[in-house]
């Protein structure tokens, strides 16, 4: 596959460019530029510029408001809401962290209500930057059904991905954002366009059986929930937590209000952040855990989750990025062709 | 093997004399009990009676106060800390949980750190007691090296369940407790008694190689995570919860301060509790969760998370539960030979 090298700028301001032609104005485009980049420079092709005609889809079917402007309310103590608009996560995420960051630190917990936002990006994004304030959080959001609970052959779930991250002495922190689907639905697209076969396990076709074609997953088929029952029990949660308690669509309503456009469907988002200063361990805690990470790191084998995608971040910091070269050209037509 | 039926009244009275025999006071020993009786109640042979020699040996050896008092504090507006004083989990829940209750409904969201306790049951006890106050709720506890870390062959996580609990009309709600272990450790000992395999994944044996046998799994060997890295992380980020936040002893820390004698180690829970009229959908979050719950029942081959356990209660509340009498008659001599 023939492939074009970019530097994180050139990604930057191609996924600026592209968002400012189809209607983003300058602080969306910002920021979900910023999402995209940052997936590119973190080595996840998955949330990078392959999103990017996604996103364009839905600005072009007006499904969603590219000047969208989020508003944030503080609705209880310990809870702040921001309404996005009907305009993708990124700027309304933008907007209500230094809410949230506040809240979590005044309060010792706190959460985030994301709500009528589109959601086209991984979570550790988020997590990440509250972790570089000193927090932990966690972050969960549904999608469109994708997922078959356990035991059953129908897609119902969305992906379903649950993050959370935990902070550390210099360094990124211990992040990972995992879909509830035993693979990413994005990883399954990518092998589908790669022609690579995916394991046993990662899903179902449309008869309900096993299957290694990544294609006859996506056309009909259904991705299966990691780890069996518990990994579907994990599903369900985060459908209660990004739609059952924010009020907004479950994904299987997602699917119905969707225009299939290609492009992120409106829905939630939940942020929960912790201070662990304020939980009795406010002096210790960091070295306690340093030194739990210690022992951890000394049996053979063990990674800690991020680390892989933390060491691709500092050598593609220095370099570039690899994009397939048709995915380049049709982002540079989709800065002027609208 | 021979069993003995007892009422579930009969159990409760067996293990509360066999506690109040064995140093427990009497708030202690209700408490301990009233947890014992639940999980039979629920025909969860390895969190009942099975679980009784355990606590006595931690009360015998002098590990656990018997006659602890737990003490409240807020510590943050939105953080809640029950000091155990070294006394088994019941009591400082029971204590901590009006508190928590009302913490998260005045302010959205809250946590309950409990500190300095022993634990030596299920989750869903606690999860359920919040989720009947219309409460969603999480919970996290570690305990002693049990499970590898993903890519490992060596225990360190403890089996560190995670519990999740969702309000529903009428009934006990959606309540899912699950060990980031492939298998509960439970179980295995059960498996271990009874003379039952346990399914490849379950475990490797002292040599790192999997096996089907819980002995070899128990006596040098390890649980695995379920889900491969996915529920690894899981186990991660229930060690950072549940004692890096809370100042409380990790797993392997656990172990190295434990007397051995078969109880539970002293450690720490962390507790979460979401109220779902407070993050914008006061009046129809209740009547949205339940058409999602209606829609995803009607999926042939689906079952909630919590509903074996709950339709057992049906059943066992009208009759007897059946335990085997070697195990009966070894609670009985330790209610007298003290």
């Amino acid at each position: 596959m023939d492939k074009v090298e970019l530097s994180i700028e050139e990604v930057s301001a191609l996924a600026t460019r592209c968002l400012r032609a189809n209607g983003c104005d300058e602080a969306n485009a910002k920021a979900v530029a910023a999402t995209v980049t940052s997936a590119e420079a973190d080595g996840s092709a998955a949330h990078g510029l392959f999103r990017l005609p996604g996103y364009v889809a839905s600005l072009r079917s007006g499904k969603v408001d590219g000047a969208a402007s989020p508003r944030v309310e503080q609705v209880a103590p310990s809870v702040v809401r921001v309404d996005g608009g009907g305009g993708f996560a990124p700027l309304a995420l933008t907007v209500g962290r230094s809410a949230l960051v506040e809240c979590a630190k005044r309060q010792g917990v706190a959460a985030l209500a994301l709500v009528n936002i589109h959601h086209f990006a991984a979570l550790w994004i988020e997590v990440e930057a509250l972790v570089a304030e000193d927090l932990a959080a966690f972050a969960f959001t549904a999608y469109m059904p994708a997922v078959a609970p356990a035991g059953s052959t129908r897609a119902f779930f969305g992906t379903n991905p649950m993050a959370f991250g935990w902070p550390r002495d210099g360094g990124p922190g211990v992040v990972f954002d995992q879909a509830s689907a035993a693979m990413a639905r994005g990883e399954v697209m990518i092998a589908a366009r790669d022609g690579h076969p995916v394991p046993i396990g990662a899903g179902l076709d449309a008869g309900g059986k096993a299957t290694t074609d990544p294609k006859a997953i996506l056309e009909g088929g259904t991705l299966l929930p990691f780890g069996g029952h518990k990994g579907s029990a994990i599903a369900l949660m985060v459908e209660l937590l990004a739609a059952g308690l924010l009020g907004q669509p479950f994904s299987f309503e997602a699917a119905e209000n969707d225009n299939r456009d290609g492009g992120p469907p409106r829905g939630g988002e939940l942020i929960i952040a912790l201070d662990p200063t304020r939980f009795g361990d406010a002096s210790g805690w960091r070295a306690h855990c340093e030194s739990f990470f210690e022992r951890l790191l000394a049996l053979e084998g063990v990674r800690l989750p991020g680390s892989r995608r933390h060491a691709l971040r500092a050598t593609i910091a220095a370099g570039k990025v690899s994009i397939p070269a048709e995915l380049h050209q049709r982002i540079v037509t989709l800065c002027s062709a609208n």
